[in-house]
């Protein structure tokens, strides 16, 4: 039990949110745990399953906390930042978990006082599932954290949230703001576009119908309906404060599905074969990174009737 | 224990082939089980943990059997059959398990005798793995199979493929040839196409770099590799023999997908937050319909470093 921080106060009480609680306790890195979350019903939830001190109010959540999160959707942050910024102790930090780091920082940072640290960051982690219910202590175990810092942070404030993240399980990168944007648009914010249009496009056709689609969804489907049961809108404020990077990716995306659409068409094998063998090869890089399991199909079990 | 097919001969020995295999001998289905594989090496593993009788010609393999299930690459269906036509058995039943249903059977029904059976059928199961040694016996437990009957098919033969296939573990439903290859490109064929397409994209960006792509694909991203960590002659051909439908619902993904990237760049999240939200109710049918896991993240173990 070593605490990092006497009192971290959270503000969202989410699936993020919640896990962090679960592994802060784990880890004993804080002696108080106070929370607070827009909605009535997921502050009664969040008290009903015990997660922390919750109150009704952000102001008096946040009050004389030494680590402010932030984990709302990234729309919120600026708001949310704004309404804490005249009740933050002195020497306090604020982070945030958001999935977007230039539109957030450019939403928060002006609001904070300069007497507070803000070190943005970004947990690799999560799953389909969403609210105070969803959280488990596990989550960021052996994931990685995304530490942003902006300009002229303090070093020992940044040391400090590191030493926390590694405490909640995480591995710790540092990154700047416009790569991180970059490279979540390939590895998350794309695919997840992707995975909604795939589902959105099965739900519209009505030849095969719904039942036909779910009864059969074991094929490959299902993989990508996982995906598409992301919270709308966290996913919502994801595309419109990372635009730019999930545009050039789109572009990309769709300039390499055309080729493979006119090579099926042109009954181009080669081609195909050729494109099909080299994606092996990251799946390979993956798992031997320790980033997911070899077991066949993610080791699901059997599922019963 | 009940022998359904006095000899089964299976023709290819990979994944689904060596799970059949597994699963007739659970079943007790069949009182000799022989197989041939093209290449040496397959053969050889075949032996080596004793799958079936192996034999080194595929004349000898099917000769007296009851059964004959090609469990080749679809391209490869039509010249398998033409080669086995002159050794079948009177009275033999002939399957195949190709993904793509009409032109196996264009490829495959001329070449058959008149007094062999021939029931197409797909069961819709697998995972990312290939080759004889990625067979297991639960692999089509609660899974469908469809076959896929051509016209003026015998009722009796039909029924023995049903109950054979039930006792593999199987649900069986039936179906119209070009409806399958529809169905099939909506649940399937085009979700691999785009997960191939996506993998291939991440491993084309230069400023990103693999290891990055590697370390940070747990946000989404690692999914898309597990499918097209897949077999790339088994879709090459899959593509090339499911063309139209493929085409068909590629084109109205694009569509969307289009749809949906426009509304980034005008900044539209209603039609963004209306659009994630409708996707959810796909994954809950799934569920119900038993056709996957609920717990979170598809309840994949922790993976060590």
């Amino acid at each position: 039990m070593t605490v990092v921080f006497e009192k971290i106060a959270f503000v969202g009480l989410g699936l993020i949110a919640s896990s962090m609680i679960w592994a802060t306790k784990r880890a004993g890195s804080a002696n108080t745990i106070t929370g607070f979350a827009r909605s009535q019903a997921t502050r009664d939830t969040a008290r009903r399953i015990g997660l922390c001190d919750v109150f009704d109010t952000v102001e008096e959540a946040v009050k004389d906390a030494d680590l402010v999160v932030l984990a709302v959707p990234v729309g919120a942050m600026g708001a949310v930042a704004e309404q804490i910024a005249p009740h933050l102790k002195a020497g306090a930090t604020v982070t945030d978990v958001g999935s977007v780091k230039r539109t957030v920082i450019e939403a928060v940072q002006p609001h904070l006082p300069d007497n507070v640290h803000f070190i943005p960051a970004h947990p690799l982690a999560g799953t389909e599932h969403s609210g105070p219910e969803s959280g488990f202590a596990s989550l960021f175990d052996n994931r990685w954290n995304l530490l942003v810092p902006v300009e002229n942070t303090d070093p020992d404030a940044l040391a400090r949230m590191r030493t926390y993240w590694e405490g909640l399980g995480a591995n710790v990168d540092v990154m700047e703001a416009e790569h991180h944007d970059l490279v979540l648009a390939v590895t998350s914010h794309t695919p997840h576009l992707i995975a909604y249009t795939m589902v959105g496009v099965a739900d519209d056709l009505r030849r095969v119908t719904d039942s036909e689609v779910i009864k059969y969804s074991a094929a490959g489907f299902r993989d990508f309906t996982r995906i598409a049961a992301s919270d709308p809108t966290m996913w919502r404020d994801v595309f419109l404060n990372n635009k730019d990077a999930t545009l050039e990716i789109l572009g990309r995306f769709t300039e390499e599905l055309f080729a493979l659409q006119r090579a099926i068409r042109k009954g181009d094998g080669d081609h195909l074969h050729a494109y099909f063998t080299r994606t092996r090869a990251i799946r390979r890089g993956i798992i031997e990174a320790g980033q997911d399991t070899d077991a066949p199909d993610f080791g699901r079990s059997k599922v019963g009737k």
